[in-house]
């Protein structure tokens, strides 16, 4: 039992650590955008779950966005519904925005929900729907041709117009986690598919969030990215398009960055492009002075 | 204009006349469950979904559960999943479990929340998972064996033990209309399917509900099922058991007759197993003398 | 029984097609003036006092205001009280005030709320100076003298200076419908008589009032006062000084104006006068698209 | 100004010997009923309003029941209406209900309200009828027949079945001091006059009231109605019957006595009978220990 | 008990004329600062804090502030230590800052809320260092040197940075007397002395009070030190300072007068330098037109 | 940077292995008594005090409860105050009780809050006194004579009569950590001295604390005073009168002890002894599996 107490007085002593973090965070609001490819792995993805119970206890508002990737292209196949590609961007008919909706909604979002009610939270599954929190109008996909662009139809792509708070901040007031799925509104009955990223950037401005946190399975944004030592620790939002003109930033990672570059312009005070791949990367960010990953801030 | 004008003479003067009905409901709660083969119709759904509106309006205390039925029967097939049947019960295993959540969740409950925002309501879909709200335990088939009756093993199956109201009473509260897929929660990550009949008398009885609506695809309760002329427009709950004795009760109104029999018991006023191919068969109840469909009341 | 429940299909119909002004109108504030000669038919009086009871009770926050003219007339006689006019305004000394409020207070005011009551509404009758909610100056009589104009003391005759809304709308938060007799106060003691359409007028925009309705005994506002088809049905407020100057508007119908263009200047969006010899005609303008009488617009 | 400093001194000297008495009352809820002979002389009413408005500012819950008096009589003859008494009470048919309405609710009552205002007080006037909270049902007069009792029918005098605080409390929680006619409802339109001292009592019970002042003309009660140095200064409800069976309590105060029999039962702590004339009475009862008049107490 | 009734009749009559005072002062703060050399009589501390009470009782937001003087002085003497003037300001260790706390804190502030208790008051003692409420900087002693001015160093004598209300606002709204010592922090653990009357001003100016009394053991200001009669009665905070270079107010009552006008500057609207060697001066300021001492005005 | 990436990986596992700790007791109230001789060691004080902040942080309820002992010691020798022991029992004459309450007070009790609030909290200093919150008796010492028992006349030493929870629950309400002074009042200007582990056992019952931490400094209830590994480290309410009579628990223990039993009686579910000297020991009882010192229960 000595050996059990002594590994005790370290955990002890680590968690008082971590007071004046929780200070600091104590009554702001999180917002975690988790999905795709970091979501997969079920041990990563309990450690990320837990992390966001215990900002939730210990005073945080914390909102979960997720996104859906593997699962959707599992159930597309399955369900033999083809879809085109256009500069990156999915073409989303109603056959796919149907798939999508239910493997996002009905799936992934329930399944998470789940966890974080087993884990010991309080989780309450919505998308953007619901309420019709989540305005949208349609994105077209930009096709260069020469020296034009053309707008290209692809569907049932949404871009946020606006995002009503309202119903999130009820549930975060009542202690809920509130665990979102990004598919938006037109308000007129119309669906549509938005990207996680820009998503949870824009819950997070329209919630005056604290922190954006975006979980990636990559380690940040990297200066070379076959050098994990070239890791960009910190960098700020006026300095992000100069990566993007200069090709350092590879195309998954667009979408993050140009959320980045938004949210902060929304006056979310920093995001953070962090590897899900570690355990407990959150924790490592809000309650050690070691983060991991690239940090966006103002200035 | 002077014929419009008389026209709308007669509406207002109609609209009036359902003055005492407003006042008799207003403030009070109403659970409608309204599914399967009764929400095929388009324009008949439409017709439901305004009168839900409606009722909300005029500050009714209303809730929307849905079942699924033939879209979940859809998706198994274009799934290639199959299941068997045990005493007319589907044996549930993870496979057909996870395509009724997605069908339930991520189709039908989304889209009826989208058509109710679309007509001006203000909904939010849920499931009996969100909150953990819907406790549930394994619900098995009784198969008889000669004397003996076999509990036999149907999956993920289950009957509710519980219903905690908090946050539909939130919602109520902040003017929503919930709208809640009848899937359930063991509290410990295991997910149960709920028959919807049953779910909505839970959660009639749990929110001291006025009233429960079973929207159904017949007339109501015949005493001869092929004479329409046979409708029993009233009857009481202990008086049921014996129709479902006499087999006057066929095999897919049992568990709304059961249903009818819990509610009443767990503290409902009345149950109303109404036919949801009547436009407007719910404002018919409510705001006029002439009601359709069996009403089962205490006493 | 088939017949009833046609008609009944036809009720529910035409109550559903209120949904969107149900919708339009819900949690917004009405003031309803009504007195006079309008009042007098106690078929068409209970009919009003049924829409606004309606109005109530899908949301609406709904304030009735109302005069006195004849019985005033009826008691002054009764009692041998003599009164001048000047201006066509009536001179009010203290045994006239008396009878004023008696009549308006103790009698009208009471069997409005009464009534109101009787027919399933909650009512609570107020004056002006319960809390000294409304506080008034002396208004005098102008009499042209050639090219001068005398002002003529024709005593406790009022002119409203500021409605203090703090009263009313603790009222219509507890869901009431307050019933306002414009009798007001100088804060000092001394009681005042202030014509009916002016108070609604002040009450109207002091609430931030949605709509304003004078409900009168005649069409509205008539081009020609003898052809009931020369009726004006919509009018901006900038227009209608016009109408005065040009004579269009009688005598009677002035107050009437002048409160129109005054609560449209205060903020009130939208002031109509409408015939209360039309059953329902509050309902008809508000849920259906034929409107009866004058609307009155900023722009 | 020595002396005037040398008289503030006493002032200020008596003002903290009521601090114990202040500390004693605040937050309470004292019912004063106050009327018809006793509310004749100008002066003296204003004191008791004041005494009123202090005892609303140092925080007492205080309510005003008033009566009609003279004031009625007088205005019957004006109008020349007749109307008879059985057994000391009046007939009361249309017309004279009709007068008592207006003479209570619209002269008295307002001249009260608008009296407190002047004198820096927050009041509002209500009737039974407003929100329908006094409901009541008829009242016979009974006649004595040799053995026999008839009861007669004496038209529109009636007795409280039932008060609803909802109103007057929610105006107690907004600091308004109350005033209320005795004018009450039988739900379905009916107005029926009520005793002010038998309305005040119900209200007292209603509002669970510490205390009920009743204001009268005389000493008190006193045990020879001749003798002012007979006060009986103290007494149990319990041995009431016995002075009203004994011939010693006179018709006048019936009524009064009546009311503290039952306003005690009914858990009102004291009733106070006291003198109106005296001025500042009610702060000679509840802010020094000399009290005047007849208080009655459970044992 | 004639004559008792006759003075009770005087006191009831003395009590309703403050009316007038009584509504003028109800629901707003006053701060009180009490201490030093004017709290040492018994009889008088307890005249001052039943006037206390009774502005708590009805209705007013009562704050108490006090010094120390005596207290202090006798107990540094009893512990043998030892501290020394620069310019008139204690030089403050660390055994004179624990001497000073233990007798402000520990003996003063709790017998004065045990005082308040025990007269039927509500009182709860606080410190500037509770909730970090009143946090300070540094003070210096300006010691003169020819034509220079040096800052010299004297220890954990503090001035007040800021006030933070929320934990008195939230006493207050409990109807909580909060009694308050002068003792600050930096927020980082120090401790500082503050002068009493700085404090109040400060207090008060964090509070928005209507009112700051200063109650001395003097008349008030006075033109002649030496002679009574020539007490200023009224003065614009804009003329002080030129008493101050005047010399004609004396040492003592430099802080107090400086206070004054710090206190009008920050939005005070009145500040009273009275002598509570008069009993119950603050109700003579408060409810009568004979104040005592000196008051000081904006303009 | 590696190496401190690895320990904080550590930390952020010991943080998260922290989560079901953390959900059992969020909501809850725990009362925290701490003082005497476990309180001199300024690093271990600081590690308890950590504690209590961290508690408050994640949404424990935490109310501070302290005692004096040696501080108090020295003021009285230097004071050159003498007092004799009666039983165990200081005899408390009016100037110890004035020096006790400087010190516990105006020393300790305002150091620990400045304390507090310097490592982060919200802390607010409060003793019994303070809105008259704890109530005393007399207590007497016992002194056997032979085979009678005497009362002997202690003084100022209380034993608590009730504790009223206003006060510290609206503290609690507003996030404050409350800090208490082991000093009641008999509700009529009198002090008592109590003891802090009596003291701390009433507020526990009186708030329905979850827990009560009773720190000291020793390792907790030994069997043999002499033997450490003779902790016991779980014993039933119930089993520990015996070991009082069995003489294994010492002097000092037994307040603490009878604290334990009383505290239970009243309703707090768990008492623990823990030893104040082991860094964090109240984070190991409640965060760990691993609990230092006696654990005492119900059942």
């Amino acid at each position: 039992m000595a050996i059990d107490l002594d590994k005790n007085y370290v955990k002890a002593q680590h968690f008082i650590e971590c007071l004046p973090y929780v200070r600091r965070w104590h009554g702001k609001t999180i917002v975690v955008k988790y999905g795709g490819n970091a979501m997969i792995n079920e041990e990563l993805k309990e450690a990320v779950l837990k992390d966001i119970i215990l900002m939730n206890l210990i005073g945080i508002r914390t909102v979960l966005v997720h996104g859906g990737g593997p699962a959707i292209e599992e159930y597309l196949q399955r369900l033999d519904i083809k879809s085109d590609f256009k500069n990156g961007l999915r073409v989303t008919n109603e056959a796919v925005m149907e798939t999508v909706s239910m493997v996002l909604v009905g799936k992934i979002n329930q399944n998470t929900v789940s966890e974080i009610n087993r884990l010991g939270g309080k989780a309450v599954g919505l998308s953007g729907k619901d309420g019709a929190m989540m305005k949208c109008r349609k994105k077209y996909a930009k096709i260069a041709d020469g020296d034009k662009v053309h707008q290209v139809d692809i569907g049932m792509v949404g871009e946020v117009e606006s995002f009503d708070n309202t119903l999130i901040n009820n549930m975060l007031d009542d202690d809920y986690i509130p665990v979102i799925a990004p598919i938006g509104t037109d308000g007129d009955g119309g669906t549509y598919n938005v990207n996680a990223d820009y998503a949870a950037c824009k819950i997070a401005a329209a919630l005056g969030a604290e922190k954006l946190f975006l979980l990636t399975d990559v380690e940040g944004i990297l200066l070379d990215v076959n050098d994990k030592n070239s890791l960009i620790s910190s960098i700020k939002a006026s300095e992000m398009p100069l990566l993007i003109q200069d090709h350092i930033i590879s195309k998954g990672m667009i979408p993050k960055v140009e959320s980045c570059i938004k949210a902060i312009e929304d006056g979310v005070n920093g995001v953070h492009i962090i590897d899900g791949r570690v355990p407990h990367s959150i924790l490592l960010e809000l309650f050690t002075d070691s983060g991991v990953g690239t940090m966006v801030t103002k200035e």
